[in-house]
């Protein structure tokens, strides 16, 4: 595949694994996309699928997963731990090869115009795609939850990007919008004190004064006697890992504590980690070209 | 792909470009087998071949290689900078993906039986296939070149492990045989002083008490006034790159010199940059299955 599209629909059924695997099927049938990933979580009653393919080919798998999930999942009958709006909840197009997020922005607004008229399900554009700030944020976007939608819809200033003005009596409503791949990275430290990492959370995140791309918060590893401070990376290329992790340990240091490790958690562009090493390694003039898995990646059509 | 071999035959023709495409032709044509990358050095009158495909589909595109090489290259008019003793001089197997070096050693005596009843040309395995130590260095088997091979196959020690027991009349002979991947690194010195990079040099090459999977030369950079450690990583694996630049490091430190940069040079496999970043970022229990790449990697057939 020369251009790569990712996209991450997450459904709101994660228990029962019969339906989960029809509508899988259904993606996978789809000559233009790969389903890379289907992972479910019972508690959260959700299931996230992972596939690439190229702008058309994406199209037509987030329609063939419309289709085979609209009459699988009932949101009147839906009960889970995570918040949700729609029998397919939300849609993220990420550009990952070959790709600008200004394509994945066009692709969510063509994908949602098809969704809308085909399915009458109402569908809000969010991230780089939102028609207005305020819908940037897909927390803003899904307050209030499936249930609250009828009376959420009334007010004017959430009339929908594409469709009716009222939920879809089963299916509710979805979120689509291009964003930057998004790596959720934690670094833990050797210490028990929470307070260490909440300080470092606030040090590197954007809202209190650190990096653009970084979200973070302290978090308590009871099991290893640690604490970690999560981090959501939001954009790698601008706000590369490895200067991320550069500060997170100079702050631990100033409080006398090591960083013991970090991890990755789920998946990660390889880019990512090859920014990494071409800064530790200080490689000049590096190409992801000189990558023999990149020439294996373009030779395959 | 699930399994990954690559192969990186070197044929002695590197001035007439028309030769050169109709044997690349040949290669691209076999269908279990991708060809990469052909570079082509007038002045070592040498073309490097660089394809990738399972155990059968390499087979298939090394035996194409040798039909359409042998009619088309005549060694009794062969003239060029670099040493050879071949039309197809050597024919290495690198275990990618999915492989281990063995399966690499059974492949090449495969295809090197098959090469010698095939073609009558006589084939010496060598590096990881080699019969004997003695034939395990390139150079070894090399020595004589084309012209002195006639004689040296006299002496029962260079007896070919396939084929006939004379060169053949104008494709010579042919090496064959596995080996881990090779990565070409440099580190870059600031410092004018050739010394200080022939002695670091000698260091951290296996041959002076340094790395086992090491082979490194001082050079001189006479256009950008600076010198370079210039690497040879037969086995990135088992030494990677980053335990080899933070030796030069600390090495040129004790010299006074600073690392300015590095390079590589060619291709190389993601994962001694995986390792690289997982090294100095920490990440505990990493997995190139977190790798979005790697997962479309194996999601193509």
């Amino acid at each position: 595949m020369k251009t790569v599209i990712e996209s991450v629909p997450n459904i709101s059924e994660g228990r029962d694994r019969v339906r989960v695997e029809e509508i899988a099927a259904a993606v996978r049938a789809v000559p233009g996309a790969r389903l890379l990933d289907v992972s479910s979580d019972a508690s959260h009653n959700r299931s996230v699928l992972t596939l690439v393919g190229d702008a058309a080919g994406v199209a037509a798998a987030i329609r063939a997963l419309f289709e085979a999930a609209l009459p699988r999942i009932d949101l009147t009958k839906h009960a889970g731990e995570h918040p949700r709006m729609g029998a397919v909840d939300v849609v993220p197009f990420i550009p990952i090869r070959g790709a600008t997020v200004e394509q994945c922005v066009a692709l969510s607004r063509q994908v949602g115009a098809d969704i809308a008229e085909r399915f009458g399900v109402p569908v809000y554009l969010y991230e780089d795609s939102a028609s207005s700030d305020r819908r940037r944020n897909l927390a803003d976007i899904r307050k209030g939850e499936f249930e609250g939608f009828a009376e959420k819809m009334k007010d004017a200033a959430w009339k929908p990007d594409f469709g009716p003005e009222r939920p879809h009596a089963t299916a509710g409503v979805v979120a689509l919008g291009a964003r930057a791949p998004l790596i959720a990275y934690n670094i833990n430290l050797g210490t028990r004190d929470l307070a260490v990492a909440d300080r470092i959370a606030k040090a590197i995140r954007h809202v209190g004064g650190g990096f653009r791309y970084v979200k973070a918060m302290g978090v308590e590893l009871a099991d290893r006697g640690q604490v970690q401070v999560s981090i959501n990376m939001t954009n790698y290329r601008k706000t590369p890992l490895h200067r991320v992790f550069e500060c997170v340990r100079s702050e631990a240091e100033r409080h006398g504590v090591p960083v013991v490790g970090s991890e990755i958690v789920g998946l990660t562009p390889a880019d990512a980690l090859f920014m990494a090493a071409e800064h530790y390694l200080r490689i000049e003039k590096f190409s992801s070209e000189q990558v023999l898995e990149t020439k294996l990646l373009e030779a395959e059509e």
